[in-house]
């Protein structure tokens, strides 16, 4: 008889890991894991479910590293209809399976926290590597949940001195400049005029759910890092195809998912760039396999979509974390 | 705040729901739903993992209709390594999700049971359809828990007197035999010559998980229904590639699907056949869009290789059981 699987809820999975070093340190592993030639690692095409009357997308997620005794399977969701009940957008689950017999050996209902966090990581990562060091200003447009946890994981690698936001919901911003200023301590300011602010800035954020460019090619100050986490499907966009050519140094989770699903793929279906265009994965550039900015005045885009290695990745630290206490 | 999922344990499911008319009669209700023109059902593609050095696959399916309030996403794994250490080759959970708020409301620890529940009833839709009704003799290749399942689907809708079984596991065949004589009250015979068998059958069952061809085209009398189940996925292999052009219908769960997966993808592929080939979905011939078998000495083949919509309906239906014992 196989055994029966753990269930660890939310509130266990929350309280055993939190934001920080650990899971920075675990989601750069996964990705210097993800572009290592010499590795094998199993990254199915994203499964989809798309409930359109709702503004729903469930997407599920997995990856097997070879060498690995287990991999994961990620559901995630975001339901833009929940808006307007109160309810959260997203939610989710993940199951963590034996690669030796298959069997599932832990279900986390994380309700979506492992998504969050492993996408707030993700993003500090990349800042991490990518930003100027004396980078003190940024800007966020949009004023969800992933757009506050990115502000922070960029106040955790830089020292960051003063944020604007942007939304569309102008009082998503408000509430978000509000939220923000007495979390970090710092002064967060809902902009007006978002162009303006991302020309003052030295770390640009996207995390929306536009299905339309809201970052041209005249936002862009020399020396910025724009760090893109909301195109992360067909259809949705963030980044104008004309700031392709315009770019510096364009790095990405995994490139040939960005060749499909985000603003990188927009511009070679539209013919703004071509199958020449190049394209680094930031597993490469962690590694030293690829270059990363080279100079402060370098316009530097970090793309990220999402990968199956980081669910299993964080999966696999929850569910050691919470070995202890269930 | 999301609500907590309910999770239900193999055991609660097992007591709840079990192979029957009524299980038989949801399967049947998603194969019309399936394939019924005005219905709109997404399927996306079957996402795998495998794990060559344990004999291992895991494979997640989903599907949606988009006039349901629920979805259900599923894992099931098949790792033959378990065998030798005397584990259940089969597991899996099944994830059941709200497509209104996206969020996962009921996470089934089913270890396979579901799955290996919806196949069996699968096979007796099938059957039912296609078998002529004084269909009484069944050979069965292949001696595992699906192999077992389908002669006991067969013996549910057709009055069988004898059944032969042949494996390439001689100790599995005579365990088959010993085990389902008792259990079903009828002749059971391991096979020497399987090929002799299924020449005397009116009914012959392929349930393994070979990767070649194992019944070919003078296996088969006037008036047999092939029943094939293990060719479910790129590389495994049932059913010779010249057997095609002699059948006089060809029906499957999901053309799309089975053009892909399943013998009838190999005999296009190595083009014993071409795309004219008539193929003919299980949900329109119950619909009586596609006629079944039309005379009693034709050779019929039906081919399942397991479609997302058996999952979500199984789920949906384990679930309701189970609400009131839980």
């Amino acid at each position: 008889m196989v055994s029966t699987p753990t269930v660890i809820d939310e509130q266990t999975i929350r309280h055993s890991l939190a934001f920080g070093d650990e899971v920075i340190g675990v989601i750069a592993r996964a990705f210097r894991e993800l572009s290592d030639p010499s590795a094998h690692i199993q990254i199915p095409p994203i499964m989809q479910i798309t409930v359109p009357g709702r503004d729903g997308l469930t997407c599920i997620k997995s990856s097997y590293n070879e060498s690995d005794s287990i991999f994961a399977v990620k559901l995630a969701s975001t339901y833009g209809g929940n808006r307007k009940e109160g309810l959260p957008t997203a939610s989710g689950a993940m199951l963590v399976c034996s690669a030796v017999t298959g069997e599932v050996l832990s279900v986390l209902l994380d309700n979506g926290y492992l998504t969050a966090l492993r996408t707030q990581a993700a993003g500090a990562v990349a800042v991490d590597l990518l930003a100027n060091e004396d980078a003190h200003r940024v800007t966020v447009i949009g004023s969800g949940r992933q757009a506050r946890l990115q502000l922070m994981a960029a106040c955790h690698v830089r020292h960051i001195r003063h944020a604007s936001v942007w939304s569309n919901d102008a009082e998503g911003a408000t509430a978000f400049a509000d939220d923000m200023a007495s979390a970090l301590a710092i002064p967060v300011e809902a902009s007006g005029d978002p162009k303006q602010s991302a020309l003052m800035s030295d770390i640009l954020i996207t995390a929306t759910p536009s299905r339309a460019p809201i970052v041209h090619d005249d936002w862009l100050a020399p020396g910025v890092t724009v760090l893109s986490m909301g195109a992360d499907a067909p259809g949705k966009s963030e980044i104008g195809s004309e700031v392709f050519p315009l770019l510096d140094r364009y790095v990405c989770d995994l490139a040939s998912q960005c060749r499909q699903c985000s603003d990188l793929g927009n511009a070679l279906r539209d013919g703004t760039i071509d199958g020449r265009y190049p394209v680094n994965e930031l597993g490469d550039v962690l590694a030293g396999r690829a270059e990363g900015r080279t100079d402060p005045d370098q316009i530097v885009l970090a793309d990220l979509t999402g990968v199956g290695v980081q669910d299993t990745a964080i999966a696999a630290r929850a569910r050691e974390k919470c070995e202890t206490c269930v």
